[in-house]
């Protein structure tokens, strides 16, 4: 069996398995912030924030900046197209696997039917 | 802040965070297996797999029924729409946020040329 192996795609899911995390992103997406500023806004401590913020920026969705004394966290260039492709991927043989059912299904009425048709005529 | 919690979007990202099991999906995507088929395909171990197996079931995304000695998995009814909703709406934060900076470089550009223009004048 082929297999695609996609590592990075498993440190961004894995990053994205987190709602405070998500959370981040969806803040940074509004504005950049420093982990200050994330750690007050989820009620966290810095050690607790700068932990995600890792993890996220292992993943290539956040980028920091350390200028001072002050780490400066914005969105990274990792788009997650990747991510919305596999899904989308998924989607598909999702859809393909249930569209077979629906015929099977609609296959065994017809079927149904036109044995009840047989039976009355 | 208004935090959204959706833990079993935590469970759906983690289960997806692994190329086996982004691939045991992909593969019940195609045809219903038993848990040895995917061990095989996937040269794990039966033990392995069922532990792969065990991670996408909790997360909705695999059902499993034993009959006799075979436990046959399928693709579950969660559908990743949610998962699918919220890479959308992060990417329309992204682009906001990328676009918001294109604007600042078009205005400095503008600025720029107009300062230009101005000296040469």
């Amino acid at each position: 069996m082929v297999q695609y192996t996609q590592p990075h795609l498993d440190s961004v899911f894995a990053a994205l398995a987190d709602s405070t995390r998500r959370g981040v992103l969806e803040q940074l997406g509004r504005s950049e912030a420093s982990i200050t500023d994330l750690a007050d806004r989820f009620h966290m401590t810095l050690t607790g924030m700068r932990k995600h913020v890792g993890v996220l920026e292992q993943a290539g969705l956040v980028v920091t900046e350390k200028v001072g004394r002050v780490r400066t966290c914005r969105i990274g260039a990792r788009r997650l197209e990747e991510v919305a492709e596999w899904i989308e991927r998924y989607h598909q043989l999702w859809d393909a696997r249930f569209g077979e059912l629906d015929q099977v299904i609609e296959e065994l009425k017809r079927k149904e039917n036109s044995d009840g048709h047989e039976r009355t005529t």
